[in-house]
């Protein structure tokens, strides 16, 4: 059933959509707002992707570039529909509907800014389940539709389209240099498909479910409930099964540099009483592996989200505070997204990671395990 | 009058072209071979461009990128045409002709690759009059008719298209990022242009010019007379009206870096009997400026052009060496490129060189005056 988003769901959108970004993503507060600007009082239409026709004609946008730019180069907001355009133009056709390619951090709400500028609806899925660093790290790509041809639009005005064939890493490679030239930020449409393409391609429903988890975390704090159990039993309906709590402590030390346009750094996070033991977090914008005491407990393309352990509100990579108080929970990714191919797209050795993929619910053990007093606090 | 190139004339050409690349432009012999393999025994048809309709579309064909990489990386010879495609597409109209967009160097040539290729006619003119290291240099641009949109191939088939509406610069940054990316070499195809547009933008006659002076200078060797006075004769029927002697003697010295993609440096010549003086050379991929015993006596965009002292063969920066005896000629070039909006495209200030431009005519003294006997050997 198709369904509307007004401007009260984008706050607990954002939110949503910061945990998905598990660190990374870029700031969809941002977008929040661009997305408020040109929404005013009306509302986007959402569609669920098991209801769209096969012949829908769905052609995401997504905004590509540094986050920390991104927040000093707020798109005047015709950017992210340009895009859209330049790519209409060039295949002759009219899109019937956009979509995110990622549903963690700002482009979350890219899709939303066209939406509400053309009228045109939003499918309730993405490419990533999450947020990731490259443009070849999609679903779409590992189970058959290609990023090419991709439509780029500068902020001023500049139009480029980059049509690679099947080569989905020389697309990011080429669009990547454009971008850094356009000043860091360019707003891109890409991976154009079919309803048919969705329906096999796509991750589903991760846009209601990023608003489902904004708005669960909130209405648990506002009703002195657990948002942690907020979180886990809106997952529990979702694809996205298990959650694991792999720490609980204060940030303790936080080495980030911004290197080849990633910022990558190592986090850690030690028992707020002062005890023995330590969590490790290695992360390219996005999370990537977690270590506890040595061993690993969760890894890319699972999900490692760094939470306030009081209040649940996510926390960026960027947003890392020494002394924070925080929990850092995993949460299992689809099956779509653990499958060999899914992994060599973007699984631990897409990043350069030695290690190899394993389940969080494998690794971290049953949630309700007894834990060590000194790393589990409730 | 139209007339025809055959595989007989591209020696010379390519002769022609070295001289009017000023020092750089890319190996001309590359391309030679090149158009060689396409055409075989055929023919070329080239275009006097006072007698082409007004209403002709023409779409000039060049080759961007580093020249050393140009030599490593010789195009399989479906990338050239598969730019003009590119762009044909995208315009929705099919090219009657294509055009250099430089005279000197290997930009000579690529378009002849793609006339032989695809049976187009070539227009006898081009947007530099000479070589210059960056797309947006062109007299095209400077009398109205502007890059975008640029289509690029790359050698793996992939295709960009590059619309910066009337800011040239702003594509030639954006072209050159991908071009670098693609490995340092791309093919071209930009100022899709009518032929009233050639008749009011272009220099006239600079592909015929360069095959003429490659042709003298080969026929005045072959009779034993003097290259340089046939030189001198070829140019007198052309725009470059002046031809001086800027000095003689041998290479002392060459400073030469390669530093953000060009080739920049300094050569040094000194009187080969040992006598005073010396003339300096300041180049950025194409001399840019020359000074005598510390004054200046011929500047960018006026041809600076080194040339073997006996046979007047052009030596490229490339292939400077020390000790080599040299001739430096300095040649004017027409009024279009001498106007004060041409001179901010591509003359002094346009180099960061402090210098402002005077012509060689007047800088150089008359050709006949007496010289002082270590710097004008004959």
């Amino acid at each position: 059933m198709s369904w509307q988003i007004t401007k009260e769901d984008l706050p607990d959108l954002a939110r949503g959509a910061t945990l998905l970004g598990t660190g990374g993503g870029g700031d969809p507060y941002i977008g929040m707002m661009l997305v408020q600007r040109v929404l005013g009082e009306g509302s986007i239409t959402i569609l669920d992707p098991d209801e769209i026709a096969d012949d829908l004609f769905v052609v995401p946008t997504a905004q590509m570039g540094a986050p920390t730019v991104m927040i000093e180069k707020i798109p005047a907001g015709t950017e992210p529909t340009l895009s859209l355009r330049i790519l209409e133009e060039h295949l002759g056709r009219t899109a019937d509907a956009t979509m995110p390619i990622e549903c963690g951090g700002i482009n979350s709400m890219i899709p939303l800014i066209v939406a509400a500028e053309s009228g045109l609806p939003v499918v309730d899925a993405d490419g990533m389940g999450r947020a990731f660093p490259e443009l070849s790290m999609e679903t779409f790509a590992v189970y058959g539709v290609h990023g090419s041809p991709l439509a780029l639009a500068g902020e001023r005005g500049e139009r480029v389209i980059i049509d690679t064939g099947d080569d989905d890493r020389q697309m990011e490679w080429l669009a990547r240099a454009v971008t850094i030239r356009l000043g860091g930020v360019g707003h891109i449409a890409e991976y154009a498909m079919s309803g048919a393409d969705v329906k096999r391609t796509a991750v589903p429903r991760t846009l209601s479910m990023a608003l489902a988890l904004g708005r669960a975390i909130r209405l648990a704090r506002e009703e002195k409930r657990s948002p942690f159990d907020a979180i886990r039993d809106t997952l529990a309906t979702t694809l996205y099964q298990h959650v694991r709590t792999l720490f609980e402590g204060k940030v303790t030390d936080v080495d980030r540099r911004t290197t080849e346009g990633f910022a990558k750094g190592v986090a850690r996070i030690a028992p707020a009483d002062g005890g023995g033991g330590e969590l490790e977090i290695r992360f390219q914008n996005e999370n990537l592996i977690a270590l506890r005491n040595g061993r690993m407990v969760a890894i890319v393309p699972d999900l490692i989200c760094v939470v306030d352990s009081e209040s649940a509100e996510p926390i960026t990579t960027e947003g890392l505070r020494y002394g924070q108080r925080v929990r850092v929970l995993g949460i299992s990714t689809p099956a779509m997204m653990r499958t060999p191919a899914a992994l060599a797209a973007f699984g631990p050795d897409a990043f350069g990671l030695a290690e190899r993929f394993s389940p969080v619910e494998s690794l971290a053990g049953e949630e309700r395990q007894p834990a060590p007093a000194s790393t589990l606090v409730h």
